[in-house]
């Protein structure tokens, strides 16, 4: 009965036998284009970088957002999935993977002050798109899943029952967190580009460079949330858990 | 070894033990409200329905979108999670999965038709926001993956390596393309909204009753997406098949 506890398993299993190193150093590259991609979009086409209320203070909340809530985010998600992570202690890499995370989260809430003080400077409502009100939700989820992962896998009085109760739920909530992450990015750069081209400069619906090279940066940042959540379901490059079918079963293991 | 193929499973696993059928008929109730609150929104408040080129012509895109790649969508990937597809042949579900997203395909062209004679009609031009490139792909990776799961899963002829090599492929994308439906519909919705909202009717960033109800509207797509993709990786609601643990071990099975 080989690869029995496999089968039933989700979506990508077996989708293709590709290493998971390799395809991290795609993956890296890709988020690194991603960061490139919004701060090039925002040098060269909207004036640049500031902290002071203006339209150029604005421009670190697209960059804040992607570079934290997508590409690093991204990264703290597939700690557990380091090959190297699965032998020796596991509380090093639950620290690197809060810590990441930690980052992560701090990057967005200066992405929010960015945008919360550019428009209060100019005397804009705050949070009345459905962008706003997704990506402020986003954000404040991402707050409970780090204080909940936190309590329940960092602190060490947390009793082993909690956890297993706990731990589906965060990793359904990590991959939601990020999806939605990706949606909250697309509607805002969809959004940015309206606000932007139209009076004074080419509109939108002549597709000049700049809204071809921000759509393209839309469609990155997706690509890489979907390849981050296809190697999260994928099984075979989940860490084996004391419990699971690879530690009591070598052969078995070993024949993947 | 009590459940141990199943601890290398996805999100979801065991995070709560609710029965299928209850959960679809909130998901319906959920998915029927997503499909009332579009229709309200383009009825109250955007002149309503017609099929002539005019505005009212637009109304159907997103009503069409929202039901056809979100709602419908979600049922036909949910058709093999209905327990009673367990036993007997599975080729009638298979039929039913196929024609349900056959008749989901059919409502999205029919949508994109809709934005498109509007557009053409008003000499606005077609395919230049961030939203229209990701919808556009998202129809045509839609219709792709119907095409490749006709021709693998319905077609007698196909063999069983193809069937093999391609299931996995196949479920990949089935959520993929959710996923990208999802995003497709909020950023469209807040198109709409900076569209709609300005000279002569109460500005969006002042929040009107019709902003408040599409940005929900918004909100409940995405609740509905991610409960159907929840639903979708939970590994204890997947059908049985042939060669997986259930099938060969009934003890393992029954002690779930």
């Amino acid at each position: 009965m080989p690869r029995a506890g496999l089968r039933h398993c989700p979506a990508g299993a077996g989708m293709l036998e590709l290493p998971f190193l390799p395809f991290c150093a795609l993956l890296g590259g890709l988020g690194a284009v991603c960061v490139a991609f919004v701060s090039a979009w925002c040098q060269r086409w909207r004036g640049g970088f500031a902290w002071d209320g203006s339209a150029q203070m604005f421009n670190w909340h697209p960059v804040l957002m992607v570079t934290g809530m997508v590409v690093l985010y991204g990264a703290a998600a597939l700690v557990y999935r380091l090959p190297f992570s699965w032998s020796g202690p596991k509380f090093p890499w639950k620290v690197l993977h809060g810590a990441l995370a930690l980052v992560a989260f701090g990057l967005a809430v200066l992405g929010l002050v960015a945008v919360f003080s550019f428009h209060n400077a100019q005397g804009t409502p705050n949070m009345y798109s459905l962008h706003s009100w997704l990506g402020l939700a986003t954000v404040l989820l991402f707050s409970c899943q780090w204080l909940a992962g936190f309590v329940s896998f960092l602190l060490p009085w947390a009793p082993a029952w909690l956890r297993a109760l706990y731990k589906p739920v965060h990793v359904f909530f990590g991959s939601t967190i990020l999806t939605l992450a990706m949606v909250s990015c697309v509607s805002g750069i969809n959004e940015k580009l309206f606000f932007s081209l139209k009076n004074g400069t080419t509109a939108y619906s002549q597709l000049p460079s700049e809204a071809v090279f921000a759509n393209t940066l839309g469609l990155l940042i997706l690509l890489f949330g979907v390849l981050v959540l296809w190697a999260l379901a994928r099984p075979d490059w989940k860490r084996p858990e004391p419990d699971s079918v690879d530690a009591h079963q070598p052969l078995l293991s070993a024949e993947r």
